[in-house]
């Protein structure tokens, strides 16, 4: 039996990513995985071979409209667009598809929040896709949707949740994280150019602005234990890289946390996450040994003079960050190895 | 039965990326190709995961001494060393042994080019490792000895062979190739720093002084049907990217000669070549399109009014120019499918 | 007595670089001249400090709209604006207005090159703003109009013109520069995109599409000696910097040619330009080397193996090759000392 | 009369920075003051167009070897050496002699800080070179003897300055700090290759083990009016750029704390400083926009949700980081204008 797959929005970086991974799957490779339509919006009527030739074996295939037509009638259904397009098109395909969306519309629990960072219609929430926060694998096997996470909240929320889990920080997070340019799409903005971006830093949304920062609240407030909500002041940096996130979480530790204890609770909570790779002692994450990559490199310092836990996470934000994180929750909803055509190894240097 | 697989030189980026290819290689992920000895010279005795935290699967792996005892015993030995010494090694290892090099040792048929370009004791010369070049597939199939091309070679080589084999161009080149800083190796080096590549372009052995000058000048010789002896002048461009090749070779067309007769010959040519893309007419290669991959983009464009043609082919130089082109000539050697192992698609952005 | 100064384009790259440079001017400096309006297309009405706060000392003044009447009543104006609104505006101004025009609406002496690259009604030439050709520093003392150089030929120019003045190489060169995003200018494209040229080399324009082409041509073609037209094919490419044009120029030797000819002749012939350096035999240009400054860096290099001479030049391409260009020419107009304002030392590393 | 200046590692960055500014610097231009012995360590014997062409104006000059007696005989000289070196040097040159040392050497007040971070011998501390810092500049005017701040602890002080001073925030600091490979200097490195930095983000000497979190710790407790003492957690990253430092140091407001209190007193306690700039409101420092200049651009943000001041920092660590503060001091030691030599306006993009 064949899966047939869909992708909205092929064209866009997170597009593009999906289908680089299932060029690679071992279910494509066996035929039993077929890519169906893919849809664009304004580049209908291109062949992928102009748009996209860095997928050289789709070269002849063409872009089509983004339809509800288009799309019906694929097993699989990925919504790689901005956000705010996908509730409509959700609704539209049928229940027995599996509809896995890339954008944040269906990622928040909270109405509230959803209206006080994105605004307009709540469209309420679907399982979420991070597989190795504890509860989740459950809830994504065999689903029929999907709120893949944003790339932000991968990397912080594996990068804290040991320790927020373990109850060895206080539940006040403050968060920089580090981006490539890829993160904010692929569309026209002077503010993007590359002359704006090399040789170049700036930060954005500064203090809880930026969007993502709900979404990292909601995930980690579910393991605190803390009697106070927990807060994370989050700010995202632009730097001259194209993909890749590293993400610093900053929190005092609790009384009594010694070194120790912090890293054999990291190295145990990971222990059997093929994705999660808690580093060598003293061994620091970078992003150029994830890109292309499924996986997440963390490391956690306890720095005694200060009193502070600093934690860092390394993600390929269009891949284990967008894309591969989408392809991890199609396995685990098609009842596939979860692990199926999700690269280990990175494209270092 | 299983094949073993040892490495000299593994903890290089030429190694590495043997590696990285190796492990997402269909008869490795079904066993039957095995990871054997991981040699190297300083980090003898190192965890891969120190070293190579990109390559998580082997992470446990220990480096060690680069002996002929530690090669020994396995069925394909890569060389992945600077050159000067594989002719020893090449040597040592049984004759029923797969000796793939990576370096220059082996590459030359002209004893007087090798000693003017590299000095030193001649070693003779082994099939070379590029099987789009007619002839060359057939040499390598069962070969137990294997030159693997240089990046650069490998580029303005099967960028122009089209050209030089239709009688399309006078045999005079003129040869302008940029590259990223990976193609220089992993050695400390105050030229090679971030601070001194980043924000900069500078030529270097300008005009014929790079060594792969004469390994150019063999492999289009062979296909040039005129009177007078091919010439090449090559100049190498530093640009600040890691991965990646932008060869262009100008030369003059022959009188008579119009773009839709370059443009059939270069489709012609490689019309059955899963690794050459000719591009659709008036699309240029980009090195972010084949990062990571085995494939070569090409394009070919006749100047009307200045009387000349200008070819332009991009490549990874650690994939296609490198290991990607060992792992080819591995499979040949061994009677695999030629491109098992091989990405097509990359990452990009 | 005071010169003042308008700037049409004054938030493009090139407008702010002219500010840059003007900012640091001893006749500013010493309050002899005054920077006057600022006219912005869409950004009118805007403070400087809110668009462009490198340049803090203009960080209360605001962008007004581009036309005659704000323009009108300067001694000097800047036209930085894109090809073919220039002349318009070098009509309307005043006669005894100096008006310097950074694009190329009056670079073309002939008239059909003009309608052949460009198209649209041509509008004349005006005085050629590198006076380190022969003859133009004449033309440009005491001149009220400037045709800027483009970046391109200004590199290219300077580059090959000791070779083919000397008659040193035939009147046939092979071009390829490597150049900076910022060349492109200030204007959203998603080609342009950070993600689209970081990691990325890419041609454009290849093999004498470029509008520069004519120019180069124009420059060379009265300095040669040669029975036959000067022919130039000549590519671009684009590489992950923002500022700095790296520019070979491939052509075959004339017979009997040394390199110490080459290399006498080179040194004798910008003996006594402040701005063109020939580097010490055996080093080659780097763009970081010439970053911020008005700067030209060749290095001259014989293959006597193929016959060639390849020539390498380093500019930046918004300094010497743009704003450098146009304030050298602006100390000419006015009778300044020519070297006022203009950077020697690099911004480097 | 002249005043002469010496440089000891003259061909390092920072050296080379200094000489820049030097060459820039009215008193230069005027013929007041001189360039005298340029020293280096591996360099003595080669022409400085040889090792640093970028400043063509010093191309004839020869590096001389590092000795007390080259050193002498100069009014002023500046030590941009590897810490550890000044301390012998600083002893043995007269007591009339300025000497400004760009290392760590005289930084710290407290000897035991010192044995912690550098350890070796604790040579004492002289007048610490961040004029901006209120009481320094007295102390600066007229001395013989500078330590010029480290890059971190100035972006991070004079970010931190007025909240600290303000009482705005409690007196524990997490402080993340993006930073260009340029800051490492010189020096051949593998970790430091551009294949290894470029496309690259990485965290380093993680929570407080930095050798500059003394000094910004030493800086800010002088103006903390709490009464517990004042905590920083520094960790820097390492990010694909040459030049430049963004600063973000993030701590829980002060209760009762409004962004309009805190913008005010931004503004107010940088009002007279020509060298900070509090930008304006919702617009971050960029660090291209202060490339090359003696500038920090500043942002407070207050973030209510989590009760959180996130204040973001620019500099050009080789300028006003090292060479441009060390330059600063030596115009206030001198008796000239502070703001002599010291660009305002920065090469961007």
């Amino acid at each position: 039996m064949t899966t047939t797959v869909a992708i909205a929005g092929a064209t866009g970086y997170a597009g593009a990513e999906i289908l680089r991974l299932l060029l690679g799957h071992p279910a494509y490779l066996a035929g039993e995985l077929k890519i169906g339509a893919l849809c664009g919006h304004s580049n209908a009527g291109q062949k992928v071979g102009e748009l996209m030739p860095h997928l050289p074996q789709l070269a002849d295939r063409t872009i089509v409209a983004t339809t509800v037509e288009n799309l019906s009638g694929h097993d699989v259904v990925f919504l790689a667009l901005p956000h705010g397009h996908s509730a409509r098109l959700g609704q539209a395909l049928g229940e027995d598809t599996v509809v896995i969306d890339c954008a944040a519309d269906f990622r928040l629990k909270d109405k509230s929040a959803w209206e006080e960072y994105y605004g307009g219609e709540y469209a309420g929430s679907w399982p979420y896709g991070v597989p190795e926060i504890p509860g989740h694998r459950e809830q994504l096997k065999g689903t029929k949707r999907v709120a893949v996470a944003g790339c932000f909240p991968t990397a912080i929320t594996l990068g804290a949740l040991p320790a927020v889990a373990g109850g060895f920080i206080a539940p006040d997070l403050s968060v920089i994280a580090v981006t490539g340019v890829s993160g904010a799409g692929k569309k026209a903005s002077v503010s993007l150019l590359g002359a704006e971006t090399m040789g170049n830093l700036r930060a954005y949304n500064p203090g809880g602005n930026h969007r993502h920062t709900p979404e990292i609240v909601q995930n980690l407030s579910a393991f605190s234990s803390s009697n106070t909500p927990l807060k994370v002041t989050f700010t995202p940096i632009l730097a001259p890289l194209s993909r890749g996130i590293l993400a610093t979480v900053t929190a005092d530790l609790t009384p009594g946390t010694t070194p120790e204890a912090v890293r054999a609770a990291y190295l145990d909570y990971y222990r059997d996450e093929p994705f999660c790779l808690v580093l060598p002692e003293g061994q620091q994450p970078e992003t150029h040994n994830v890109v292309g990559t499924n996986m997440v490199h963390i490391q956690a310092h306890v720095d005694t003079r200060a009193g502070k836990l600093i934690v860092t996470a390394a993600v390929d934000n269009l891949c284990k960050g967008t894309a591969g994180g989408a392809v991890q929750c199609m396995n685990l909803s098609l009842g596939l190895e979860e692990t199926a055509g999700l690269p280990l190894a990175a494209v270092a240097p």
